[in-house]
């Protein structure tokens, strides 16, 4: 189970399709590999960029139970069961749980405008969850449109003994960052984890910040481990010299609903996946955003020589 | 099946639930009757109002097997079938069609914004639902924050023969309206049918701009069904005099985000359903609320009188 | 000055402009006039639906002196002093009070996401303004997208002293009134104003929540100071009939975007204005719309026969 | 005046401020040297990140009057005139090309939804500008939330001869560069000026989609200018290279809603403005954020040794 001390490089996991937009399980367990293979410390199914909301309920669960049998314990896996009721959210949730899950990421409902609003929400979600599934609070309002201030953090660590982690992708985020960690230094309050997401744009100035980790899905989780590892071994500066020259990728990948394609076109490339299928409607690469792709796959080899 | 013609007082379902949350399938037949009872000329499964997003796949099925099995081809029966995924949009239309419904209504998927991207969204549609089942563009921004110009409707007639209606709602679109209509009487295009929604606000309004009725789960479907008679019958002042007296309770459901509360509460006291229960998260009525509906419903019953 | 026993009805004047485009200052000072026939507790310039983010800085200041000296201490006037830029902002507040008015309407700046971020935004408001202008918050998230609890609200009547009223324009809206005042009354907290605002909308059912009037432009307040006379006299359905009469006008003049045009129109039929212009880009009628114009206004002579 | 072949590196001005939020003449004197030392090849004044929409109609007027003259020619000015009334935007446009700017840039209003809204808004502008003001159109959906298709670009490219270039901010953008070059060249249409901006975000992937240059703020014009030189002397590769050096710099100028104290602090710092100051509500710099900056700036240092 993940807890307060969950820490390192979690990768939001791609949900791969045949080219006919069937679940590609056989792909599910080669990119489960790939990416234990890269290090990372752990696995999240579901994500917003796994297509979760594409899934019906049914492929949802079959998801959650390949991978967490192919992953076979060697990594905690948590997954995304945000949903717009309740009620189904709680029933995936404990499915997850039931399939060997660490945890769940639960992103706010839409709609919700004001503190008390969002505080209310998750007063339910942690009525409907329980004390003993460990949960993390899922702060995206780029999607969600529904936003989250230190304060309101402060509340909830409070109020919420299941909540062990906050996914930081709000943007910009860096001072919230800050803030949390200085209001809960000064109140002494339980130290809860924070993981950056966005695929790891300003990783390394939020481990600065008192981030403990990204999850993300970025094409190459072996930079992020390299950053991480390099970070907590005290060489901040050799962190920053590996992630920048994966910066022009990140940049790019991190274009605004069409970067999924990008990931999954490079995660196919490196052997992870056999299609890089997305669901409808959902971003497709042209002839020009492929060479796009050739060119700054170019100059990172270069780079890395 | 629906066809161009159709035309109308379709009422958009509510979905019953049990107080503990699951689908309340008695309280489904009995709402089917209820609205039968008041005349409707159809029925609308699984809409925005109908909750439809708080359902898994498995229960949205069962919902439109059960429903259109109680209607047993007493009305059309229209089902909501929008989706974040195509596939999944698609599966749950022809699941729709074999349970014997006469048509689906198709919302925009999000994050469309030029007519260009919304065209290309509706080709995909077309082509997955194939040219026998007829389809309805529900045109509601205020939800799906999706944009609908009358040269785009026209374009889409043109290009799209097993799309039918549209369901307007649209605010302000009363101008939207008249310009659908003079523009297919200008070039001579195919007519299709356009239900109104909204709650049935501007009801009247819109029968004089060459609406062919409403699609709306207003919680008095008696009302729309005599406004609606009594417009084609040629009596426009009639029908705007009974409208006028039911508007103050159209007014207090048109709240948003609030009104589906509204609604099941008067289906509930007028014996449709058995609970008022929605899904979480939605709205639920205070004390203070509830009295707003006593002295509305009151107040309604002495004009009737 | 207006203070928190500050009620009744305050109209949002509109600011007429000449078919040109140019401030029409003739019709700003029949319109003063027109307002002040029908009764009206006081008078609000350059609300929103005073086109007041369309007009450059000198031409706000010469509406605002124009009418202020028009009215003459008639009755209270208020300013809508919203801006982008707070020193803007406080220039244009000065202005106001120095040329005679009796308080200013203060919109949350755009972007304000947080009970935090807004309480700071009006932390700089209160401090720039100082202790001896009165002012308002303007609660309008249908166009500032940002949203205020009754919590926040509470914290800043207890932060604020010279914010004397609420504008309450949410929708739904009646929940908030009725916790603002349970829990200023829980708390003991001041007591401050509420008007509401949405073009009338609500009216009787506020002031049963505990609204203590109405800002709002709708184009006959001589029915918003009948309803809220007769509220005030103990006569809470004679309000409502009142009221009831006037909705369909009501709710057609409430069209998003759209019934300001409306408005301009009715208060030129009335005799108030010269033309209904408003500036580009924004609404303009129909023949359609004027006919539904016509036919809304025939029918309500018919009903104050 | 500028043209369809405009091209280059146009930098979006700051305006500089006092501490206490007055326009500072004196820095904006000492920043237009600035930028002219750095190679520009035009500047554009009160754009987004010009802070205009916190600037009166009169402090306008002095910005430009002042930065005009002191350019006194040796580039090209463009001016930002986006405003919510046409009247008022047309009015400064005039005062701007009298004062010897070349041609303006003009957002589009808020509120425009549809291919033909926002067609019919340009109309007007047109219009208003008459045939003698260049003009450019501003696609920053990120702001406006107008969103610009290839197919309605190229029907004004058609229709509004004066629109002389486009400001391409739209994010993901890349795609609509190519489709808008390929859909020219295929009809022969009339070549219009694409510059990027977006704080320089990929400007190289612009450049060889057809991008003519650059219109944005970033700190460092210099590094654009260097990009632009070596990638039309066909040197692309040495292009990215000196672009990948900045880029931890551009993105982290790039938070959305913070850059702007970002880009001041560093302009600052750099010597061309006196004070980092942005008019209230703008974003203020923590030690955190300043800690940042300062290894950042280092960073670059040590790369460009």
């Amino acid at each position: 189970m993940i807890t307060e001390q969950t820490r390192g490089v979690y990768v939001i996991s791609a949900t791969p399709f045949t080219e006919s937009g069937a679940v590609d399980f056989e792909s599910l367990d080669s990119l489960v590999e790939f990416y234990l293979e890269q290090g990372v410390h752990g696995i999240t199914l579901l994500g917003m960029m796994g297509e979760a909301h594409k899934l019906t309920f049914d492929e949802a669960s079959a998801v959650v139970r390949r991978a967490v049998a192919r992953v076979a314990g060697r990594v905690p896996v948590v997954v995304g069961v945000s949903h717009s009721s309740l009620e189904v959210m709680s029933a995936l949730a404990r499915l997850a749980v039931d399939a060997g899950a660490g945890g769940v990421l639960v992103a706010p409902a839409a709609g919700l405008r004001t503190d008390d609003q969002t505080f209310a929400y998750y007063e339910a979600v942690a009525a409907a969850l329980g004390p003993s599934i460990p949960w993390i609070y899922q702060d995206y309002p780029q999607s969600s449109a529904v936003y989250l201030s230190a304060t309101l953090f402060a509340r909830m660590v409070g109020a919420f003994p299941a909540m062990v982690m906050l996914k930081a992708e709000d943007c910009p985020g860096l001072g919230k960052i800050t803030r949390i960690r200085a209001e809960a230094e000064r109140t002494g309050a339980r130290r809860v984890g924070i993981l950056v997401g966005n695929g790891g744009l300003y990783f390394p100035q939020s481990l600065r910040r008192g981030a403990d980790g990204v999850m993300t899905g970025f094409a190459y989780p072996d930079m992020l481990v390299q950053v991480y590892d390099r970070f907590v071994a005290g060489d901040a500066d050799g962190a920053e010299d590996v992630y920048d020259r994966y910066l022009p990728l990140v940049c790019y990948e991190q274009q605004p609903g069409y970067g999924l394609a990008v990931r999954k076109e490079i995660l196919r490339r490196r052997g992870a996946i056999r299609s890089a299928k997305v669901r409808v409607p959902g971003p497709s690469l042209t002839a020009a955003d492929v060479a796009d792709i050739d060119r700054l796959m170019a100059r990172l080899a270069l780079r890395l020589r």
